[in-house]
């Protein structure tokens, strides 16, 4: 019932989760060692979690990877990111990336109000 | 009826009206102006607007945009551009950016042929 | 039947070549000769046929273009490259290109693992 | 003597200064647009100045645009940014990037060694 | 003397002509192809040549490319590119591009008015 | 004497040295774990260093890293990569990444032809 607001969430972790399965499968130590960073380069440290998801959001809109944005959108989110803080993250990465960005905004910014901000 | 040539241009379209009203919801002031610049850049100034629709165009295929590279299709097509002049751009914007446009190349052409060109 | 374990290439080279008659349609002398250039840059010369596409494979890892990935997936698959090459190439890609690549990665070693290697 | 320990970020501000003139003999009222919007995207809002030139920060690294780069690593500095917190951007960009932010980085932590931390 | 009020021009054209004798003593078949398809795919056709080098210039200022940016800088202002237009383009470039291609504008602009536009 | 034929390679290497103490001042563990990756990816495994190196030099070059195409360039040298091979790499590099990589493969052969194959 907890997912019963967040079809597209949904469906993207457990597309993940399988991916991953196969990812393990087929990786060598190098991989291994590169999702292992990926893994604690956001944990909290002299940068708070909020500070270290919204660089991970933008880092990930001015290369324009979807998955990547919407991961870091959710861990958004979750650290307790406030959808004006998330706008003024948004002006930065358009400002900085160009019009090419917005396709990607536009769908970031559906997904937070529609699975994320919606379900507060 | 106008329209039953091209379900994938009235797709887009639809979709792209529905994520703006929920852009336009979380839009900062920063954005708001930002998305105004888009709207006057390609006004016919000093060079026409195809001229103007065709450099938008070709940058959108060297930054491989899908959406992009669609919506300024559809604004070339309007502008009265041909096809031997798309063409033409199209070369150019393969060669700068190399073969990793021609994915993108073939969505577009084929949007060209069949919901564009094809209603003419 | 040779098909059956294969959906997703069988469904990816309908579609590229559905595309690439539009794109003959269209297509002048410049982008014509670009995808001549296109067919004989991978042809085996002075490097293996193998060692080809695994350098198409990576340029199309770390530029993101998910066609091109799977393109040169296949083509690797077929000159012989084993998993542990493929991983070793992935493992370049993926430290030059960043983690914005990994969801390029995880696409192309499900497609690698169900379609290709699961095969033989 | 001020600028005494900082001879390429003085050179790199009066080049641009230099440069804006010319900019702006030349800027359209779209450009001027763009301009103004650069100036006020970073200013504090709901997320702090230094937030924000990480922010900024992090897209240039990833985007690898060594003005850019340099430009929010001085005004980070002169928000109050420490040199583990601007590690901690950098292992960010680095990994989302890929090792081709590396050189840019290299250039980056020379400048924050000798014309700013070091000035302190 | 042609030459006097333009040094950074004269020294990119003879750095150009001594690396492309060097780039010829090992070009393949190949690589030949390639650059004589660059030589080609600017020339006037269905669209003119102002157009052409128009595309080339935001194609190369988007993907940040100075080389590419001055080639087609100086091409634009042999084609009669006037400074009005050359704004409109720059402001195309710098919207679909995002405030990275401005230092690459500033140095364009700066050979623009000094070294092309400076002349006449 | 042995470093007289190669003065912008010792220059890269002393320059690149000089860089590398400062990176190591300031990096926190991610980093050193980046980099150890970075150094780890490249050694012989399932593929050879050749192709390795050349793999490394591919990507550098889509993505145009002057400073990465460089060091895998030096690397290939040493491993044996010969003239035509590093032509057929340059090759696939150019199509795929387009016109745009041009002047970073002019530098790169004035390299290649001045201070690594003009030793021998």
């Amino acid at each position: 019932m907890t997912h019963s607001h967040s079809p597209r969430i949904d469906a993207f972790r457990e597309q993940r989760d399988a991916y991953n399965q196969v990812l393990a499968k087929y990786a060598n130590a190098e991989q291994k060692r590169f999702f292992g960073l990926d893994a604690t380069t956001y944990q909290a440290g002299h940068l708070d979690k909020k500070t270290k998801e919204l660089l991970g959001f933008v880092a990930s809109l001015v290369l324009r990877c979807d998955d990547c944005i919407l991961y870091h959108l959710i861990e958004s989110h979750k650290a307790g990111v406030k959808s004006e803080e998330l706008a003024e993250a948004v002006s930065i990465g358009m400002l900085v990336g160009g019009s090419i960005t917005i396709p990607h905004v536009r769908r970031a910014m559906d997904i937070w109000d529609k699975e994320l901000e919606g379900k507060n």
